[in-house]
């Protein structure tokens, strides 16, 4: 005897909330929309650059509609198979604000900036400078290479100083490189700002320290064409800076229960992107259990999730394909049937977990968008 | 002009661990084996069977193998769609732990009990023994179903005692449901055991309380066929009691840091599964960064990546696409380009961010198992 799975709920255009297979992605397109169409006034506002950071959703569509709405100002990837797929769906300008080092991918690499209009890539060190240069020598091309900078969140990236110097020197000196301006990423400061005014203190101070290295390098005669910055929470102070011409956040067409645990302008209205869940049991009157846990939503940051437009109920822990809500508190019946539907911990990682992702508008599937990367 | 994403690293049979890209799952099959044998005989010695959860890895081609291996028992699903997928790639006796409570889920349920040798579902509560009845009654279908107790973990399941018995009763008048046992998780114990003798003590102890409810039910004239129990953890020590039929481990042929964190006897050598990364910035003397964060293995335990088979550098943090190494209590070289390995926090979660999953003997590629639900 044969069997053939069904179709797990992939959803189409016209249908109800209600006829959705749970757990499911929903967007709200009208939050959506405003969420990237502020970006986009904020750039044209300050004469940055947006070039959005397309790790979030890895879905082609949504990259076009923001770089249309940026002006076509281009996308930025995280990892090498994120750019080869926005480039085989015709995203043509693309950063990859990552280091590549190992030779089939930077065979890999080298192809697609050859085959796209605008390509750059990333380094910090020599270890990574060295390999880049071998590459863009073997295939005889030039790749457009931009510095990343270190400045606090001690991950990836130079130290302003010295030693910058000296790597954008040997970038300038490296036949095959092209040095094409600096990155830094200011997102350790989400966390440590108290208020909007001390976000906005510590983004522009940021923005002073990559300043002075920008004005090291030219003083030293490498011209620096281009300073991208930026994440979500960042991007709205960091951008006021004029040292910056580009900003790069990813997830703000969206937001999740991270961003509203920063002290920014963000609050839950401005969450686009919910987890659609069905109550699956009622062991006790306090508690029903939902189908969305870990292998729905992401937990790698320490954010639960939040229910979406009311604070009767609250998911208080979560495994594998389950989530425990507390219904203590509400007066409202819960029973199993049931949508409950939740603000992400973090979308990024959560939109990763599916294969798609569905916007919605009054209700019904306007789009579904496969999540391609 | 048009570009076609190449193959991001597929890897084939007898390819190198040199020749693989990174992040890469890696399974060491002499380890996964013998870790799959120790619990098929646990299992022929203590006279109970070993149904294993595929949750873990959704290969159908490894739920072959350990069906197999314990003498074609059967496997243990926690969604629909893998019982669905399981069930198209030939496995015909599936008990599914997990609640399905929608009309259209229902009816998928149903056709899934139809094409296959032997099928079961599980129950907690009157909200999903109803629409069960329903959807059994809608097909003129008989369902065997399994009612969950909930022994301590607090999740789903009812707790033995009156309200269980009165729901055993429900499905046995239900029409179109057939009484198949309890199954019962006794997964908590696992974070409360201090010592192996302990861990048995907690196991023994709470499948005394299965036993009371199971004479509870015999005694109201509901013979209780199957008590199937069971965590990777906690099934070599419940299995020893009289009242278990059947064991329902889901990570024993891999292991994680999970694991390793309780006091049992799994040690690291145990662990088959680690996550191959390359090192691609060094920024400092101190930090090196691998291609391995939040996107290729999940943290949503506390738990932290272990470096496989050494103890002189740690990972410290994880952002999306990047993990922090601290090597500065190291004092070999470790440069960008080299390639790190690290036993994963949670095996499960993290083969489901992964396409596929690959086995190696003597250091080639000897299987690549696409993870398919």
């Amino acid at each position: 005897m044969t069997f053939t799975a069904p179709n797990n709920g992939s959803p189409e255009p016209g249908q109800s909330r209600e006829e959705l297979e749970t757990p499911v992605a929903l967007v709200d397109l009208e939050t959506m929309e405003a969420n990237m169409s502020e970006f986009a006034s904020f750039a044209r506002e300050h004469d940055v650059a947006l070039r959005s950071h397309v790790k979030t959703h890895k879905s082609p569509v949504l990259a076009r509609r923001q770089e249309a709405l940026s002006g076509n100002e281009g996308i930025i990837c995280q990892t090498l198979h994120e750019a080869e797929v926005m480039a085989e769906y015709g995203l043509s300008d693309i950063y990859l604000s990552y280091m590549v080092v190992t030779r089939s991918k930077l065979d890999r690499l080298v192809r697609l900036s050859e085959s796209i209009d605008s390509f750059a890539t990333t380094v910090d060190c020599p270890g990574n400078i060295e390999p880049l240069q071998e590459a863009g020598a073997r295939h005889g091309r030039s790749i457009d290479t931009v510095l990343e900078l270190d400045i606090g969140l001690n991950r990836v990236g130079v130290e302003p100083g010295e030693k910058a110097l000296e790597l954008a020197r040997s970038i300038v000196e490296a036949e095959n490189l092209n040095f094409a301006g600096v990155m830094a990423y200011e997102g350790h400061i989400n966390t440590l700002a108290d208020s909007e005014g001390d976000y906005e203190r510590r983004c522009l101070e940021a923005m002073d320290s990559v300043e002075a290295m920008v004005e090291r390098l030219e003083g030293d005669g490498i011209p620096v064409d281009g300073v991208k910055v930026g994440s979500t929470g960042t991007s709205r102070y960091s951008g006021k800076h004029p040292v910056v011409t580009e900003i790069n956040p990813g997830m703000y067409p969206f937001n999740d229960a991270n961003v509203l645990s920063w002290n920014g302008p963000v609050e839950e209205t401005d969450c686009a992107l919910t987890m659609l869940t069905t109550v699956i049991s009622k062991p006790t009157d306090e508690r029903v259990v939902v189908d969305a846990g870990s292998k729905a939503m992401s937990f790698d940051l320490d954010c639960d999730p939040i229910p979406n437009g009311r604070d009767d109920i609250a998911y208080r822990n979560a495994s594998e394909e389950h989530g425990w809500i507390d219904i203590g508190g509400t007066d409202q019946s819960i029973e199993v049937g049931d949508r409950l539907e939740f603000i992400v911990p973090h979308v990024c990682t959560t939109i990763n977990l599916h294969e798609r992702v569905v916007g919605m508008r009054d209700g019904l599937v306007e789009d579904v968008w496969t999540v391609r990367a």
